[in-house]
């Protein structure tokens, strides 16, 4: 991970002064670099080791993730309006949606010649791939923004695509750097996904349950941009006719008052629907630990199915 | 440029439905497809023809170059917050700031998908970069913006990166497809390069003086936001002291009233602004054709010295 973080800020340079200070603002803020992790932490389960001499490729490929992974923070962050990001000001907040467009716009191309520079066409495939699947993922959480009809499979999709396909690509890579077949490939792709839908089903609960500080963001940001997740979907589905007037409301119409996010709060911890969310995220998490059966025991294995546990237990 | 054309709308497609409906916008808008041309045209002046039953490599990524070109725009736009573009509404005014991101961030991965499939490294590399380049040029655009003691060297490292990498490496990837020697790709770099160095001079001089209506974009657009162009620059250091205080009132403290774009094109007029950028314009548009000098005369060459004299005789 040191020698992860070093090809970040190395290849993140540019002649232009603001890409590199606001690169700087966001290695700053730090991150859980949980993608690269998954990178490295597949290529060792897959017993990945560079030839003497030769760079490590799955440390560059690493770097790889968190550019693409970056980009989509930036421009989503620009999508949302966010003034927070990790519990510091977002990088729109502090020097513009412009910047954050275009530094976004940088270094995904960066990702692309760092992904050219590895050489592996199979890599390329699947990271590209990945990069337009999170792009449609956005644009269809967009299209089911405000709208309470939106079904589980749809959202299901959104999370799928926004969230989960950068994970799979991730671990995929890691063992396709070592050479691995397919079986292998494809069981560290369930992983991936799975611990990715569990991830995103957290988030989705900790936007409605977590204290800003420990999280690191402000509470009710998917409530006040009208946003379709899992808690609302839940509250809404599970609620009184009544409550269902006041989510009309304050997601279809956006017309939402000061007293409206507790309200919703009460609604959501009434019906239950964050402990629906934490159960669903549990079964993604053991089918990622489940897909990992075919590797043999060992300290990287174990870590991966920790990484799932802790993914869920963020959210108890 | 027919196939072409069906390249572009057959890979601008996905289960999302906004994202066809935003292509489809685009490709409705026309543009006119320098870039992709300059692919194809370079790969026919040396001599690239297809393997028999072989995909035609130079017009998948003719293809690929025009969306990246196209990301660039829709996110061009959101920066901008232009309401128009080639004389329609722009996709941001029509589909919202949201989707124009993503939709952009799309297809830019959509490229890189479309590239992988081509399989060159090297046509990889070069389109990598040129992407990067253009990050870089925006960014630092719009780090001169408001700024009257930009250099003329800076502005021209702008456009540079802004426009001129592009057209570079668009011509590029037509010697590379077709397996030329270094000495002719890189003579097609260098037509490519001042070709994009003229566009942009004679883009920025339109921009002060075309009717609204034949360039399809609202006079007077660059003046607003205080972009720093050649236009700018030229009146500026060949004013009057007078005329020097209403620049920096007008660009620098952007403090502009209704009148203030007529009193602007008075002083661009005076000084002769247009006449200098069209012939900085000219001269890169000469250089252009001298770089096409190692070629033999065909007639591809000749369509090639056409499109730099065009380019030049717009702005006339």
């Amino acid at each position: 991970m040191a020698a992860c973080n070093r090809a970040i800020v190395a290849r993140m340079d540019s002649p232009v002064p603001l890409i590199p200070q606001l690169a700087a603002h966001l290695v700053a803020a730090g991150g859980k670099r949980l993608r690269p992790l998954l990178t490295l932490a597949a290529a060792r389960l897959c017993g990945y080791a560079p030839e003497p001499g030769q760079a490590a490729r799955h440390v560059g490929l690493a770097a790889c993730v968190e550019f693409i992974h970056t980009a989509t923070l930036l421009h989503d962050d620009v999508v949302d309006e966010s003034a927070l990001r990790r519990g510091l000001a977002s990088a729109n907040a502090v020097f513009g949606n412009k910047a954050s467009v275009l530094v976004g716009d940088f270094l995904f191309a960066r990702s692309f010649q760092l992904m050219t520079e590895d050489g592996s066409l199979e890599v390329m495939a699947i990271l590209s791939r990945a990069a337009a699947t999170i792009a449609e993922g956005e644009v269809l959480q967009m299209a089911t923004q405000n709208d309470l009809s939106t079904s589980m499979e749809k959202y299901l999709e959104v999370i799928h695509g926004k969230t989960a396909a950068l994970f799979a690509a991730a671990c995929r890579v890691g063992g396709v750097v070592a050479g691995r077949p397919a079986a292998e490939t494809d069981a560290l792709d369930a992983y991936g996904t799975n611990l990715g839908m569990a991830f995103q089903l957290v988030d989705d609960a900790l936007d409605y349950a977590a204290d800003q500080r420990t999280l690191g963001k402000t509470v009710g940001d998917d409530f006040r941009e009208g946003k379709i997740t899992l808690p609302v979907l839940a509250a809404f589905h599970a609620g009184t006719d009544e409550d269902r007037v006041f989510w009309r409301r304050v997601i279809e119409q956006s017309e939402q008052t000061e007293a409206d996010l507790d309200h919703a709060l009460a609604l959501i911890d009434r019906t239950g629907a964050i402990r629906t969310t934490i159960e669903h995220a549990t079964a993604y998490a053991d089918r990622a630990c489940a897909a990992l059966g075919i590797f043999p025991e060992s300290e990287v294995r174990r870590l991966l199915n920790e990484v799932a546990s802790y993914t869920v237990s963020r959210g108890r």
